[in-house]
């Protein structure tokens, strides 16, 4: 059982992907395939005239501000994306089934209440903001379509008590992972892993040691964005059980075949 | 079994529709949902400046022209009215799994190669229309959701060997409930049924022998535009073994349960 989380950001290689879940479904690998949207998402609020607003925490991370109509666009978008890489594995011959995370409660999670962004130097207390975290997952369902030969195709948006909400697709992936007890999470990105000098690729890291605290720390100190959120889900991931997190370059030839094969940045708790 | 169809034109009262949905399932009834969105997507398209064109067929059909883009529209629209159907469910109890008829090709069909249009009095052959009819479902996929507690909301989409089309979703229902062996089959309307006066609502056809020719000539004489698409849906479904179908209104409070209690136009064999 292998987790593949592939982003929306843009620059990766599609149909390589597709081609890579085809040849490993074939080979009777058992596949779940997560995914986002945030290009997609983007690009449909531009359309619409109801461009994306960024929000920064007091930690300094970056996240999308999903009031009601956002989260309309969001839901919009991402089952387009859904929809497209579903048709793209039927038509490799790969029985593929698109879910959101409302349909079955496949990914439940929590509204944040309230978040809190930093405005012009000032905190500024946000209350209708429709995303929050991932808490559980409907591992039996997905585990009767496994049985059934599917490969369920899954993204955002969550559901939550207070309805769907918007969470983030690489710790959504890792709650999948660890629901499932994978053997490997592998997270698609558009570089080649994590880079200790970010503008040099022969400085990728090749191996972190998640048991080890110091080569932890360090790891976490030269990731910055998206790819600091990847640590914390492969950390999610890895303390759940899952034994071997890939972070990997989707941009190329067969890139879930080479991330199994050692390349890119595998974190593992040993 | 029952197999519920809603359409997406607008008028309907879904809070109403998912109530009954919700008490049936409670009562413990295994339901699917279908559902179509003609209004969503044209609503959908006029936001992004690409409003839909019907094409009318020498026959006098009217439908919607499916290019590329139009599917892709159609494709939106329909996943957010699936994804607000199933979060409405979840938010009263059922556990609802809304898919695509990509998904798990539980919806599988073929396109039409040509479509032939009449415009301004000519006949145009169109070529690159993305729509079709639906040929076969899905049940093992659908029967293993059901056994397992869920409620299937299915929406076009559908698969077919060249990609996503688009379909009917009265037709799509039609197939789902002959698959399924479903008791019934409730076509759920903006109006109170078949009437045999399209102003008066007290013509309402209460009851239709379809095995008696002279009454189905005559109930096809009166029925126009999508009413003839529904008794050409439920004839679908009578042919397949389904030996009721009632087309009801669906404005009102209890839809489905006045339905199967006999409100609306009910057709049967016998």
């Amino acid at each position: 059982m292998i987790v593949i989380k592939i982003g929306g950001g843009g620059g990766l290689d599609l149909a390589a992907c597709l081609d890579d879940l085809a040849r490993l479904r074939a080979a009777g690998e058992p596949l779940v395939l997560v995914h986002g949207g945030s290009g997609p998402a983007t690009a449909l609020g531009e359309e619409l005239g109801y461009p994306p607003r960024f929000i920064t925490t007091p930690s300094g991370m970056r996240s999308r501000y999903t009031d009601a109509r956002t989260l309309e666009i969001f839901t919009m978008a991402l089952a387009r994306f859904n929809t497209e890489l579903a048709a793209g594995l039927q038509a490799r011959g790969v029985a593929a089934i698109g879910l959101s995370g409302v349909d079955g409660r496949v990914l439940e999670g929590r509204r944040k209440e309230t978040v809190v962004a930093i405005e012009d130097g000032r905190r500024r207390v946000i209350r209708d903001d429709r995303s929050g975290t991932v808490e559980g997952v409907n591992a039996p369902l997905l585990r009767a379509l496994l049985d059934g030969g599917y490969l369920p195709v899954i993204s955002p948006p969550a559901w939550s008590p207070d309805g769907p909400i918007n969470v983030d697709g690489d710790r959504a992936a890792a709650h999948v992972a660890r629901a499932l007890d994978a053997r490997t999470l592998v997270l698609l990105t558009n570089v080649p892993g994590l880079l200790r000098d970010r503008d040099g690729e022969a400085s990728l890291l090749r191996h972190i040691d998640a048991g080890n605290n110091e080569a932890w720390e360090g790891a976490l100190t030269v990731a910055a964005g998206r790819m600091r959120v990847k640590l914390l889900a492969a950390r999610t991931a890895l303390d759940g059980g899952v034994p071997r997190v890939v972070i990997a370059d989707g941009r190329q030839e067969r890139p879930i075949v080479r991330a199994l094969g050692g390349e890119g940045t595998t974190i593992s708790g040993e």
